[in-house]
């Protein structure tokens, strides 16, 4: 019997143009069983589809990406990286547009804040949580390299961006004529702007990440927006072509990539005792959430 | 003879779609003059010609936005809004997106922080620095309601939106199918996400500002972005639809918003007495800049 998790790469062949009114995972799953294989062209451009907000948790300088499908009844969508804190404004974001909050993800375990995913679940019926297999963290959804995770006609694919943590993921929005143009790569603490993550905890690797970035982010159009998890300097968004050409980190050959990541000499990160430990559990330490897969 | 601020109000009237190299103020509007009326259709989508990056200053909360035509070869810029403390981080950015930095604009003589527009000045040659004439303060160029700036094909143009200040703008991406869609518009302190600037002090007058939004603001088309000088909550863009809707202070009648202005109970700005004498000079004291009109 297919797990969910499989059900998930399954549903990553299609994403159907006119969706049933109801769009659970599993609803679009049937779909894509009855209708076969990958759509062309689009009625609607890109931007009158995909409602994108970009959300910021000042404390841990976090990041928080809300994404909905408008062009669907139901308007489905989906947080990436939310964050405990900020909960309740995001909810009420989604509530006032009218969305239906399906999915709330996660680019990796994070150290320094800890997840909206488990409240969020608590607080809008119906929320299913996802992070990555490799992450070794309780979700509903566990992903692989290649899975897709749709909401109405639009989905991200996900790619396997290991080195901050060995579960690390990037998500970027669909390769086609109905998907968002440039695409949008949400890279976590993978790809920073002119900077990435530590590698000293969590299974990090400087190694790794350089060829994580190199392999599965840099390779992506150039004119990709890079939408990271974290900004301390107040940047919104970069490129992937900007990150190529500027960041002081990831333009360097890998082994003075790995010398500057091993010289970083940061101090040891003041929320990992509390924040690891609660994400691993969808950030609810007494959480009900339990891997389905 | 022509001031540069009716020369501005005549640009208004065009933005040539395939400008002379050198994009100066002067030679747009000589285009003007010598092709005439407004045009038709574009041959690239809006996406592809602006750039646009948002950018925070966390100390005061404060969104700076950066927005070119980089389908223009000299890809001309501007600054909404720059802040002196981030003034080497936006010059830096300009420099490495290959901008020509053409103006640098304040929505306002603002009180808590101090403008980076003299600085700007100061370390990229010919960048002159705008304002409303109603501010009182002193720029490069002044501005009507009515005027536009052009950056290479696209422009702002310029709605009093007074009240939170007697001399506050908002900046609006053009109307036309070569400019951006949906609309942006850079509201400044008049209209923040789910609230508004303070109107007790600098010739503030929430009759006045409540008149601005409804009139100059709400009568945009309801998809189109607002983007505030600050926001305190995490929030990056909401739009005039939703402003409408659920702005818990403007969606009331004018006497219970005037009510609700007149009871905050707002401790006096910290900023106010440096950055207001400041900001009437361009955020500097000893600056050389002169009102040229």
């Amino acid at each position: 019997m297919l797990s969910k998790v499989q059900f998930l790469r399954i549903s990553a062949t299609f994403c159907a143009p006119t969706p049933p009114k109801r769009s659970s995972f599993q609803q679009i799953v049937t779909f894509t069983a009855r209708f076969g294989s990958r759509m062309g062209s689009a009625s609607h451009t890109t931007s009158s589809k995909l409602l994108f907000r970009q959300l910021f948790e000042k404390e841990s300088s976090t990041y928080t990406y809300l994404l909905a499908d408008v062009s669907h009844p139901d308007k489905p969508a989906l947080l990436v990286d939310p964050v405990d804190k900020t909960v309740d404004r995001d909810v009420a974001l989604v509530k006032e547009l009218g969305l239906k909050l399906m999915y709330a993800i996660n680019t990796h375990v994070h150290a320094d804040h800890v997840t909206g995913t488990g409240l969020l679940k608590s607080k809008v019926p119906g929320v299913k949580s996802i992070i990555s297999k490799a992450s070794d963290a309780n979700a509903d959804l566990l992903l692989e390299p290649g899975d897709k995770i749709c909401f109405g006609s639009l989905f991200l694919e996900v790619r396997a961006t290991p080195g901050h943590t060995q579960g690390c993921v990037t998500y970027v929005t669909g390769d086609g004529s109905e998907q968002p143009q440039p695409r949008m790569a949400f890279t976590g603490d993978a790809l920073l702007i002119r900077g990435c993550g530590r590698t000293d905890f969590q299974g990090g690797s400087s190694d790794q990440l350089y060829n994580s970035v190199h392999s599965q982010i840099f390779t992506l159009p150039k004119d990709t927006f890079v939408y990271p998890a974290h900004d301390y300097k107040g940047f919104s968004a970069s490129t992937v072509g900007e990150e190529m050409q500027y960041n002081p980190r990831l333009t360097k050959d890998k082994e003075t990539f790995k010398s500057i990541m091993a010289n970083l000499n940061l101090s040891y990160p003041k929320m990992i005792d509390i924040a690891v430990p609660a994400n691993m559990v969808c950030g609810l330490q007494d959480d009900e959430t339990k891997v389905v897969s």
